[in-house]
């Protein structure tokens, strides 16, 4: 694990700003810049109210705008700084961007403290399917893995 | 925990050919479509390495599709099929978005058998952040807890 750089606090109070600001301007309370090589490439701010988009949060559209910047869906090489913890939504998009690094200033307690309560979301990821809040059912179709058939057979498909 | 019904079986076979669709088009084989009172809102296919969007998941689009076409960021009332199990990102995604249901064809190890293997990103919320395989570093910013002071004090915020 690399130790906090001063390029690190500069970054971290960045993402902090913008999300305060973001509150001013009619937004949540979270805010997120994306960096690579030691400059900032793209930043995200929580849209979700305004945009009607429950995925519009910080991190995720810092992500996206990156990847959109770059022109690739791999992040590999970039440092994430986010004013929060990521929830799990979050942290599975930063998986799938291949981020280096996360850095971040408050935790899930302090969202917690004013009613972002993503610790919910992390113990609903834990249970097993039939005890969580939300049911998840599977059905068996028998044409359930045909998209994954066609995707093998696919010969210009594009791994990721 | 509703039983399937005859309404399930057409909108989960509507899923699995999106999906199949969306490989011919240059897409991943995934599919999904959101539904209210027994009809479809909002569908949405893998746009990951067409639209340069990691987080563009079948589920995440239909989820962002749905939600400008009710004007809201709440789907509360919709009911998620999607034609494999979502990956964390996607489950975090849908608690979100409140949806009342998901049901969904495929699995985690069917997807997993074609190298989508979001089992790897369940395994790695469920450990200490310092076991993960993308480091997370809190930096303790005496800045913080400003966006949470900000939120608390904007009378005209939208809880969500």
């Amino acid at each position: 694990m690399k130790a906090i750089s001063e390029n690190d606090r500069i970054f971290i109070k960045q993402a902090i700003d913008l999300a305060t600001d973001n509150v001013r301007n009619g937004g949540g309370p979270f805010g997120a810049v994306i960096c690579k090589d030691g400059k900032v490439l793209a930043t995200g701010v929580n849209r979700v109210t305004d945009n009607n988009d429950p995925t519009a949060h910080a991190e995720v559209q810092a992500i996206r705008s990156a990847c959109s910047q770059l022109h690739s869906f791999d992040l590999s090489g970039c440092t994430l700084y986010t004013s929060c913890e990521p929830c799990p939504m979050c942290l599975g998009a930063i998986y799938w961007a291949h981020l280096d690094r996360v850095v971040y200033a408050a935790t899930q307690d302090d969202a917690a403290s004013v009613n972002f309560d993503d610790s919910f979301i992390y113990r609903e990821i834990a249970k097993p399917m039939a005890l969580r809040n939300i049911p998840f059912e599977r059905f068996d179709d028998p044409k359930g893995l045909e998209p994954f058939i066609a995707w093998k057979e696919c010969e210009s498909r594009t791994e990721y």
